[in-house]
């Protein structure tokens, strides 16, 4: 193992509120130690293109709150080939970079791991809205993007109950529902839709059916894009029980904006602890938060195991939309 | 002209922000003035239903912040036809009702001024978030959904530049473009489509294209609801043009809130000034609010005169985009 | 051991946000199951006078959201003294209540535990926006006061970078820094001063001149309130070093607004748990949340123990504000 | 009149949301009308030292929505004197710069006013979170300080109504009382203190007895800074009547934050006026925002007259807070 000298930070994939928290805890806390560092823009491709800008504590200042990410991000058909992966290379050696951390999901990690394969010390931050990555409790960017959405769900909920109607909000999350089920526990919604529960159409009308005839004269219906979109879930509802639904697609709204508190912390936590663990000569690697505490895995435990979703929250809805 | 002892007060149509801070005035000023105050349910329809609950100070405390309408509102097709209205007038004189204050836009308008033919005093306050009645600088409402609107199209920028993307955002306004207008505006959006200025593909197409030359690596759309859905010009960007936008429809979102300081004065001073007029006699009129001052007019000039989007804006935002 | 049947709720101590979501789930968990839900209004001043209402499922409907106690929230002198808990208790066999739910903090849990110990079964609810209780990683309103500082001191740095001012900022948090901790961590704030750590007047100001010498122009300084007051170490500042700083108390604003997802969520948990345990027979215990699961404790476990802060977040400050 | 080449801009006094967006429009407006643009750092003490920087498109890109000012501000006890001024005047000449627009209040026109003597054509901007500033309706920054004071009584009423309780909360507004009296009115405060009323202290005891004695179990007190202090306030009403109030004191907080629409506007649109008026050879003028349209007044206007407060709020609040 080399000594350390001088390492390069990126972000790809969907951007996520605390992108930017996180480059400047990577940041800091290498130059605190005695490192160089170089961000590297628009993802992988900016890195086949050579396309960085050294970073200082000061070019970092004041990007904390900011949400998005001041390296941009994009995606690369180029790198998933192995000559891409190989170009990479010798760009990375070209910019005489002795490590890399990576910030984004699944597909960051995925490609961190080829360059992990081929040499390269890389270790990864978790920061995506979808918080689908199994080794840590939650990823950077999940709170902000539920406090955003439960922003919005509210403001339908002055709607819904001003004009006594139905209403189903489209939320994001990918294949999981972690997004939906935490925004319909929290913003009170009477039923949701997830990826982790078979879909129910006649249980869902007769649920409605019974709320209508219990006085209940609005509704709110939380459902994943990972199970249907929200027009077609309004139109099944409309063809078999005669429902008229409005519907919001809440889209993109949910990647920006200042991080939580949360975000921020946690962004903050986990760029130093990547850093430290690049120092330590650790490589493949993931940062993750368990039970508070900052932890590593080998990076492929982010798309081998499937985090599952607590049973506990639809029990609670259960109880909690009588 | 009986004296008059008791009033009512209803919301009809859309509901928006600040009709709650509306009733809370009308209640308290006319219970101020010696009146008592009746709250009329879910608009016209509940008026032919009776649907009435008796407001206090009290009972309108701690609304005033509030997003939506209390007493709800509805769309009454029994009303609009003369057996309805007439069957109206009977509730109102079983209710015992001398004058009647109706929160709302041109349609409730449209049924404020068939009752007041009918003989009964009303007074009509512009609330809704399209801004688009004649007679008032700004209606109840509008205030506070630009900022909502402002709110999201700010983290929509967020991932534009993250991505170096297009952005289709669609706001509401109807067949006005006030809102679009204002939100592209303050959000520094660099271009806007306005139901007030003929759509030209090609001339959009060039900008967007200029800009791209010119080192732009992402821009934002705002297109209003009265031009054309943000589906539909996505599309017709990439027939013509080969550009992939991220569309985003803001929707009901921007119906709902508390609202801002500005939409919480505005419906005081608009629901004091309702009372006024009604205890001096007046009927058949609107509130409005012009140069800061309250104003009175007959009500079809809400609908009979269309109210002028400034010239100014788009200069400005021709200047602003570059 | 006898049936439950019926039971009480009330909220007492200081309020936080959160904890009319926490009422709103113990009344629907509680009806769910069968049991009838009492509300005590004014904690246990209320409970001494027999202030009560019932709760139904439509009557905690919409109080998700809402910042405060619907129940509201007293201190009761009577209650410390052994006569008042006496009276107390014949007050709850008058009200025919099998169990009590309490939601508040250290207080609130000791006049639990002594209900309990006079033969009461009780369950508390960790609700303070101080976090200092030991048992739990989070008490509901934690997290939502942490945002509320954020999002002002975010705004005080935007005045602090465009007059190159020192700013001093006290946060809430009683005799524990975990409030101040995670705002200066999360606001990227140059300084924390924590009751856990010592108070170096000296080491601060070499800070200061160091970093002026480095070129920042401005700085924020965050003290928990359990250090000292802003005003003082404006004073001590300026008498030592000639530092002018600008002050700001954040005070009870602290208290107020809707809780964010993440408490919305902990209280719904918190009381749907609360209720279960007091079904399943047991008292004189508080509900927990220790790395996401729900547990209970003694209640003297909350004042008994002192919870710590982590190293950790000392260290990673010293390194990000660099 | 030579023909203008080269502008410069600069922000002084009290920094206002909106600045930027001011600054953007100025630089934006001015290159589109072919003209140079160069920003000086912190107002007029930036302008003797020659701390400038040249502003294009691209650098003001991305800041409308960011609060305080990336020009910075500060105050010069140097400009104040003639010596200062003739200093002023030698480095606008080798800077080459052929006018100048200058964003602030009072104390930043008053400066222009002394430059223009000297024969340097100035444009003022009206940017000043107090609104007293006569020739314009509204200052730049007056709404977002309004809707942030706003929020903070929101959260604060929580916790009033929560505990019974009384509170004063002191906003900002130097000598004028705009900003209190919009936050009484918007936020329905029982009470509000301004500095263009006489302080009756037995009249507001006795307000305060009276809605006692109704039932009102909590009250706000608005008091603008230029009454008297919170914490005098609280002491008064402690002698006097025994009253134990709350006391919170805004501060700084409400200078910051991203501006609102109407202030983002208003910034742009007062920005893009400025630069007209000064290439068609005006100067010694401020810009002015009456009846929604655009205006010039002679720069003493801004000083010399005094903004009156509409008598209708008052009366307003009077009915409201019954």
């Amino acid at each position: 193992m080399t000594e350390m000298k001088r390492i390069g930070v990126l972000t790809s994939g969907g951007d996520a509120p605390g992108m930017n928290a996180a480059i400047r805890a990577v940041t800091r806390c290498a130059i605190y130690k005695g490192l160089e560092v170089i961000g590297i823009r628009r993802g992988f491709e900016g890195l086949l293109e050579g396309d960085v800008i050294p970073l200082t504590s000061r070019s970092v200042g004041g990007i904390i709150h900011r949400g998005g990410t001041v390296l941009r991000t994009a995606r690369s058909e180029r790198f998933k080939k192995p000559e891409g992966q190989v170009e990479a290379l010798d760009r990375l050696r070209e910019l005489d970079l002795d490590g890399l951390i990576l910030i984004g999901g699944e597909g960051t990690f995925k490609g961190a791991w080829a360059l992990h394969q081929r040499g390269i010390p890389v270790v990864g931050i978790p920061c995506t809205i979808d918080n689908d990555i199994e080794g840590t409790d939650m990823t950077i960017g999940f709170d902000t993007a539920v406090n955003t959405a439960l922003d919005a769900v509210r403001k339908l909920r002055d709607t819904a109950s001003s004009h006594d109607r139905l209403f189903i909000i489209e939320v994001m999350g990918r294949r999981c529902g972690f997004l939906a089920a935490q925004v319909a526990l929290a913003s009170g919604a009477e039923y949701v839709l997830l990826p982790e529960m078979p879909f129910d159409l006649d249980h869902l009308c007769k649920k409605l059916h019974y709320a209508r005839r219990q006085g209940k004269t609005h509704s709110l219906i939380i459902v994943a894009e990972g199970v249907m979109g929200a027009q077609d879930l309004a139109a099944k509802l409309k063809d078999t029980a005669g429902y008229e639904a409005r519907v919001t697609v809440l889209g993109h709204i949910q990647r920006g904006g200042s991080p939580t508190a949360f975000d921020a912390t946690l962004a903050s936590r986990m760029g130093a602890h990547a850093v430290k663990a690049l120092l330590e000569g650790e490589s493949g690697i993931m940062i993750g938060s368990l039970c508070g505490q900052m932890v590593t895995h080998p990076l492929p435990v982010a798309w081998e195991e499937k985090k599952p979703l607590s049973d506990e929250v639809l029990s609670l809805m259960e109880m909690l939309s009588i």
